[in-house]
C-alpha cells in the first residue's frame, strides 16, 4: 500500500506540490496551503487495522515508530524515510485527569493534555519534527539551503533549533537586537543556531527572512508552514487514543496564531473519515483580551479576522494581532460547532493560581484556557457532564518569572488573591507546629 | 489473584511492616528499610502475560494505569484501591535516540531517557506518586496527620508538593530563612505548600521536621523512604519495554543521595526474577567531583560510604555528602557489575554545551552523567558497540541560569568553549547573508 500526500491550495486553486518544495503560499493566489491526504489509499486498511498499527508503535517504536507523530506517519507525512526522520521521540505526552480542579469549577470530568511535557517544552515540537524531517529529506535529495530559519523569539525558535541540531542542519533565528534577553533565546542559543540580532525591529527581521526564503538561500520554518499543521494534528489524534478511541465532548485550546486549532480539527476530522471515531469534538478557542481578534470576529458573526494591534499580555505565546491562520481557524470553528473565549489578565492569573493549587502547574496560556472554561462553564455552554480536554501548551517552567511575580505580589494591575508566600519562623517546634495547624484549618 | 507487599529491613533483620504504616526505619536495627514484593504469586502469571498487560495499559489507561507507574501496580505497591491513587500520569517519558552526540563521543548507539519531561520536571514524580498514593489510602484508612513534610529545596519539594495538591493532603516544607529564593521554592509555593522558613541551617530544619514525624504530627516524605524507590523502579522496566522488552548493555545514571542507583536495580532484577528479560545491564553512577564520596569509596574498593563535606557544584541536586542510600547503592554495583566515574565542574560544562549543539538540552546533572560516560568511554569501559542508556533526571528549562551564563561567558573558572552569543548586525541583506555562510562554513 502506497501513501501520498502534497501541498495544495486552502482555498481551492488547482495544484498540487510535493512535500518537499521549498513553497510556503499558494503560486496562484499566494494565501495558505494545505497538506492533502489520499483518504482511499488510507481506506484500503481497516479502522481497526490503524488502530492497532498506532497502538503497536505508540511510545514503543521501533524508533523513531515510538513517537506519537511518526507512529501515525501514513496520515502525517506519508514517503519520508525512516533515516530522514528527526525525532526527539515526541508526542505521547501525559492526559491527566484533573479532578479536584474539575470540581472546583463545576465539572465532573477534565483532562489536561500536557503537550508541554516534550523535548523543547511546548507542543511545537509536534509541528517541527516533520517540518525539520521533510527539509532534511529534501536536503539529501538535494534541495541546497544555508539554514532553516525564523524570526520567533519564543517556542518556534527554540523548537526549531533542537530539531535542526539533532539533524545537523543550520538553523538560524532573526531578531530585533535588545529586544529579547539571553534567557529567552537560551534554548536556540545552546542548539547552536545562529542567532542575529538585527538593528532592526520585528518587521524588519520578517522582510530580510521573506527575501532570503525567497532567494532560496533560507528554507522557512514560520507558521504558515503546512507541514506544521500536520505533525500538530496527531494531538487529536493521540486524545482519542488515550481515551480508548473515543472523543470528548469540548477541547479547550488556547491560540494565537490559530494554526493550532486547525490542526485539532485536522486530526479530529480524519479520525472520523478514515471511520476511527464516530463524531468530532466541539472546539473552544481561548484568547488572551489583549490578543483577541478572532473572539472579536467571531462574537460579531464576522468570517473574517481584521488585524489588531495586540496589546501586552502575560500569555506572550498568544499576543499575536495578525493571526496568520486565521482563515484555517474560521473553518474548523465552523466544523466543530466551536465556541470563542477571551480570558483578561486577571482572569488568567487567578485560574492558574487555583489550577496550580490542585497540582497543575500551569503556563499563562494554558491558564487563558482554564480561565475560558470557567467562563464557558457559568454561561452554561460547557455542562457539568461534558468530558472536557483542555490543551496545555507549554511547560510553566518556562515561566518562573510570572509565577514568582505572582506569588511576590509583584504583578502590575494584579491581586495576587491566592499568594502564598512562605512563612518565617524561629526553629521552635511549637511554633512549627502551630503553622502547621493554622495552616490545615485553612486548606479544609 | 492477591498480591502482596510490605516494608522489611534492609539488612535482614526479621519483621514485616504495612505500607500504610508510617515507618521509615527499622525498628530493630535503624537502618534502611526495602519493600518486599510476593514474587512467588507473581510468577503465577507468566512472563508474556505480565508484558501483555504492561503493554495493554502504557500510556492508555484506564486511568490511572495509563501512568508508566501504576500499570506496573502490581509490582509497585499492590493493594492500593484505584480512587486512592493520586496521579499525574506519570512515567512513559521518551527513549530518544542521541545518534549525532553518540557518534561525537565514539559510541555507536545510545539513548536518553528523559526523566525531566515529566509533570514537575524531573523524576522524583515516579517515587512521590506511590508515596502520596499510599499515605493518601493510609489517611482514608485512618491515619492522622497534620501534613506530609521534607525538608527539600529541589525537586523533591516541588512534586511532593504537587501531589499533595492533587490529592488534597497538606504539605509542608522547611527551609532555612534566606537561603533559598522563592524562584526556588516556586512550584511548592504554587501548589499551596505551607513553606517554613526557619532562623537555623539545614540541620535545625531536619531536626524539627524528624520530631514532628516521630511525634506522628507529619509524614515524612523524605528520601530514605522506601515507597519512593519502588515507584523509580519503573524507570528500569519502562527501558526494557521501550527496547521490546530487552535490556541495554549500560545504564549510567547521576546520583547523589542514590536512591535512584538502587531503584535501577530493583526494577531490573524483578524482571529477571519474574521471567521478562534474562540479563541484568551494567551500571555506571556519576557523581559530580565536588561531592563524590561513592566514587571515593568505591574506587579504592572500600564497601562503606564515608561521609564527606560535599563542595559546591552547578550539578546541586547531586550535591550531598552523606548519601542516604549509600548501602543500597553498594548492593546494586555488586549486582549489576557496576562502576562509578566522577566529573568535574569543568568537564560537566563542556558535555552539557556538545550535547545541547547536538539536539539534547541537558541538565547540569544529566551533563554530569554525559561527562562521565565519555570518560568511560575512552577508558575503553564502555566500548563503542554498547548499547547504552543515560538517565536524564531533570528538566534543564529549571535550570535558565546555568545556560545563561555558560554562554554569556560568567560561570566562575569556565572556559565556555562552545558560548555561542547571539551577532549583532545592521538590517542589511549582504551582511545577514554573509553570517549565514560563515556559520554554515564553521558548522560542517
Amino acid at each position: 500500500m502506497h501513501h501520498n500526500a502534497a501541498f495544495r491550495c486552502f482555498a481551492g486553486c488547482p495544484g498540487r506540490y510535493l512535500l518537499t518544495q521549498p513553497i510556503y503560499r499558494c503560486p496562484t493566489c499566494g494565501g495558505l496551503l494545505d497538506v492533502a491526504h489520499d483518504l482511499d489509499a488510507l481506506r484500503t486498511r481497516t479502522p481497526d487495522a490503524w488502530k492497532r498499527l498506532f497502538e503497536d508503535r505508540y511510545r514503543r517504536g521501533p524508533w523513531p515508530l515510538g513517537s506519537g507523530v511518526w507512529g501515525k506517519r501514513e496520515w502525517v507525512a506519508p514517503g519520508i524515510p525512516d533515516d530522514a526522520i528527526v525525532s526527539t521521540d515526541e508526542g505521547g505526552t501525559s492526559l491527566l485527569r484533573a479532578d479536584r480542579y474539575a470540581r472546583s469549577i463545576g465539572l465532573d470530568e477534565l483532562w489536561i493534555k500536557q503537550c508541554g511535557a516534550s523535548h523543547t517544552g511546548s507542543f511545537k515540537d509536534l509541528g517541527m519534527t516533520v517540518l525539520v524531517s521533510v527539509v532534511h529529506h529534501a536536503v539529501r535529495q538535494g534541495l541546497r539551503v544555508r539554514a532553516v530559519a525564523c524570526a520567533s523569539t519564543g517556542d518556534t525558535s527554540a523548537a526549531l533549533a533542537a530539531y535542526g541540531a539533532a539533524a545537523g542542519l543550520p538553523v538560524a533565528v532573526l531578531l530585533p537586537r535588545g529586544k529579547v534577553s539571553t534567557a529567552q533565546l537560551v534554548q536556540p542559543i545552546a542548539s547552536g543556531a545562529i542567532v542575529l540580532a538585527l538593528d532592526t525591529d520585528f518587521d524588519g527581521c520578517m522582510a530580510i527572512v521573506q527575501r532570503l526564503a525567497a532567494d532560496g538561500v533560507v528554507y522557512l520554518a514560520n507558521s504558515m508552514n503546512a507541514l506544521r499543521i500536520e505533525g500538530q494534528k496527531t494531538v487529536a489524534i493521540e486524545i482519542a487514543q488515550q481515551l480508548g478511541w473515543t472523543v470528548p465532548d469540548w477541547v479547550v485550546l488556547p491560540s494565537g496564531n490559530l494554526g493550532n486549532a486547525y490542526a485539532l480539527y485536522a486530526g479530529f476530522r480524519m479520525l472520523k473519515d478514515l471511520g476511527l471515531t464516530t463524531r468530532i469534538p466541539r472546539l473552544a478557542v481561548a484568547q488572551a483580551e489583549r490578543a483577541a481578534p478572532l473572539y472579536r470576529a467571531w462574537t460579531t458573526g464576522q468570517r473574517e479576522v481584521r488585524p489588531i494591534t495586540a496589546g501586552d499580555t502575560l500569555a506572550s505565546a498568544i499576543r499575536i494581532g495578525n493571526p496568520v491562520s486565521a482563515p484555517r481557524a474560521i473553518k474548523a470553528l465552523d466544523e466543530m460547532d466551536g465556541v470563542v473565549e477571551e480570558a483578561t489578565e486577571a482572569e488568567l492569573c487567578d485560574a492558574a493560581a487555583r489550577a496550580d493549587r490542585t497540582g497543575l502547574y500551569t503556563c499563562p496560556h494554558t491558564a487563558v484556557a482554564l480561565a475560558a472554561l470557567e467562563k464557558l462553564e457559568r454561561r452554561g455552554v460547557v455542562r457539568r457532564g461534558d468530558r472536557v480536554v483542555v490543551i496545555s501548551t507549554a511547560s510553566a517552567l518556562k515561566f518562573t518569572e510570572f509565577k514568582v511575580q505572582y506569588h511576590e505580589r509583584t504583578l502590575p494591575e494584579i491581586e495576587s488573591t491566592w499568594a502564598n508566600p512562605p512563612i518565617t519562623l524561629p526553629p521552635d517546634y511549637d511554633r512549627v507546629l502551630d503553622a502547621l495547624e493554622r495552616h490545615a484549618a485553612a486548606m479544609t
